[in-house]
């Protein structure tokens, strides 16, 4: 719900955190003001194209392999791993990590949602340094990165991923646990499993939808069927753009969504309608469950929903490096909930 | 003459080294059996595409920079430096490293001419592993890359060398002096050196040609002028062709060239004459002196010569990694003496 369609595949998360757990034992999850100011915090997850994670599944012990990797690197043992995005396979993947390592999970990420590169991290915006960065794959192949800033860490560790296949397991921004407590969102996965809550009873109640919708503050955009869809994997993301049908008298006759991994403007009769760094969520409209973008299909019928995104996106900072205009659209970041609307 | 066109250009090595010696005194060149067997030797040198390297120069102390980076990793001194390949600015560079460490230049490198990639090494072909491989640019971004293989290890550390604008220096293979007297080819830099003697009182003199080509085995391919050069930036090489047009009785009427940063192939009237690995090289007609890939031009008065590569290259692992056929011509490999001339 939170990751706008990105973030990996929520099954391939899903399968990795359930063997996990059943190897390792539960996930100890700690807030932010349980950690202690010296501890080491690693946040870590999958990069690429999600479509490369659902092909190639990686081992078993990649998760943890490559926080050690990063732990070793800086000479200090992990005390706790966080996401560095919320949804999709990247907040259930730190998990398999923690689990692996018995270490808790923290409950919080850099994004709020998920977003497409590096530098649209929490982290960058609070001054954390990616570098150094671990990054290993399937294979065996293990690369430290570091790199002068944010933006060359996100280029360098990107380019290796494409490389690899266009999958890669990535620890960065390690940092102490005074440091995790304002550079961290604060939560998030915590809100995750309240909204899973509420999508294992909802089963296309309209009811439900409401209370979903009530809880992440968001609002209807749309209601329509997937009449195309264009997608290309190029230089180590998934990008294209989905076609819809309006299907109810709400909603406009044409709707438009363009993702890079995550969706990223939604458009209804070619007019923007809401942006970046605002969350855009295509639902299943049968049971609300949300479509990754790797899984949109022709005859999918869908609810588009809006959801504002965490506040420090709508700072001038956040939507320099995640705004509309960043991912080369010449529109203006309006707040979704100004144009969403609640169903009854 | 025994780069075959590629190892960077000579000026930018030239220009490096003499400020280094100014600075940090002579280069003192050991042989292969003065070293001690558990000498820590580091071979290194720059890569990417020649042409990047002319308009980037890099910083001073980058040559050492990364010799050092790749000995903190093994947690070793380096007790002296070797070159990957000899020509161009990359049978200097290591020398520039050499002299800046305090340490010695072994008179040896892993190829006897230049090549393209990582795995076309008799480091390779001898097993010494490529990793941890070492890779730093001029902006400050540094890579350890620890990867399954020499190919992993060429197709990672080139997609970072190709993001950071086609160039970067790299050091890898680092070995022990007991498997460097084995692992290298013995004696390039002294060769290099007796060759640079002959072309320093050459002048287009007929006589010095001939001793030239005494000296390093080789014979005329074709005499020719410039009529065409096509070159583009690809993946990190400079990759291309040259056409010429004969200008004597004992050249055909066209001549042409394939390369990629190395010349590969050489054609006369379409007709395969002299292939890798054997060594093709393009001298300026009136000085003898060799004309790098990147610096072929419309107009240039050229011999085309062809000189045997270094024994290793003739044994089926060579010519399965440095073979024409490796890099996709359709020609079988025969030993370029049986076709080129020796002047009178």
């Amino acid at each position: 719900m939170l990751a706008a369609g990105g973030g990996g595949n929520v099954e391939v998360g899903e399968v990795m955190l359930k063997r996990s757990i059943e190897q390792y034992g539960d996930v100890k999850l700690v807030s932010l003001n349980e950690l202690n100011e010296d501890d080491l915090i690693i946040p870590m997850g999958m990069m690429g194209a999600p479509i490369a994670g659902i092909e190639k599944f990686g081992y078993e012990g990649e998760p943890s392999q490559v926080v050690r990797f990063l732990a070793e690197k800086l000479e200090r043992d992990v005390s706790a791993v966080t996401a560095v995005e919320v949804g999709g396979s990247n907040s259930m993947i730190p998990m398999v990590a923690a689990v692996q390592l018995g270490v808790p999970m923290v409950d919080a990420d850099s994004m709020g949602r998920a977003f497409p590169e590096t530098q649209m991290t929490s982290f960058h915006l609070r001054g954390v340094p990616a570098s150094p960065l671990a990054l290993i794959d399937e294979r065996g192949n293990r690369c430290m990165i570091e790199a002068t800033d944010t933006f060359w860490a996100e280029k360098i560790s990107r380019t290796i991923t494409s490389v690899m296949g266009a999958r890669s397991m990535v620890a960065t921004f390690a940092m102490d646990g005074r440091t995790a407590r304002s550079a961290c969102i604060d939560g998030t996965i915590t809100l995750s499993e309240k909204i899973g809550d509420l999508l294992m009873k909802s089963r296309g109640k309209e009811e439900v939808l409401a209370d979903l919708l009530e809880l992440v503050k968001g609002g209807v955009l749309f209601r329509g069927k997937v009449t195309d869809v264009h997608r290309e994997t190029v230089g180590g993301f998934n990008k294209g753009s989905v076609t819809l049908d309006g299907f109810d008298e709400y909603s406009s006759l044409g709707g438009k969504v363009f993702f890079q991994n995550e969706n990223l403007v939604f458009y209804a009769d070619s007019r923007p309608v809401a942006t970046v760094p605002d969350i855009i969520t295509v639902l299943n409209s049968e049971t609300w469950v949300p479509i990754t973008t790797e899984e949109l299909k022709y005859g999918l019928r869908t609810i588009v929903v809006g959801l504002p995104c965490a506040p420090i996106w709508r700072t001038a900072e956040g939507l320099e490096v995640a705004g509309p205009r960043y991912f080369g659209y010449d529109v203006d970041y309006s707040p979704v909930e100004e144009r969403a609307r609640r169903p009854r």
